[in-house]
């Protein structure tokens, strides 16, 4: 799956995602994945369950997966973070 | 499953819900279900993956799950906040 069917989960407000949620499916993607890290985890969770509840009722969580990066941090070591994929079909 | 084998995020530190994951584990649970609502969404990803990666390697997530939970709020109506459940299951 390429970037244009994922969505970044970052520091906006979350009908932003929820937003582009929904434009990717109204492009006509069947599947689109809601990635996350940190504490953007339960902003994830909430644009998926937002999109389904109140924009798309076709529209379901078929999967989600969680897992562990490691990222640089400013010293020149790692940190790790979790992050979490909420892969979403539409069952129209 | 009762709520012997349930692990509920609250606003401690990470690691007291690690510690108390691998209680339940240690006590012989096969599964543990780790459940999380709000902000707590992250920290329970967190508790789960660091669990397995950096404790019980044997352990696995084998479900994760997410609704919407209605909540009162002060005034007498009511929010919505999502919710998850990771499972766990220990693969000795």
């Amino acid at each position: 799956m390429d970037d244009e069917n994922t969505v970044f989960i970052g520091s906006k407000e979350t009908m932003n995602y929820v937003m582009a949620t929904m434009e990717q499916f109204n492009r006509g993607s069947d599947e689109i994945v809601i990635k996350a890290r940190g504490r953007a985890i339960s902003k994830a969770v909430d644009v998926a369950e937002i999109t389904k509840n109140r924009f798309l009722e076709t529209a379901e969580i078929i999967d989600i997966i969680t897992d562990t990066e490691e990222l640089e941090d400013e010293g020149g070591g790692t940190t790790n973070v979790s992050s979490i994929e909420i892969t979403m079909e539409n069952k129209k």
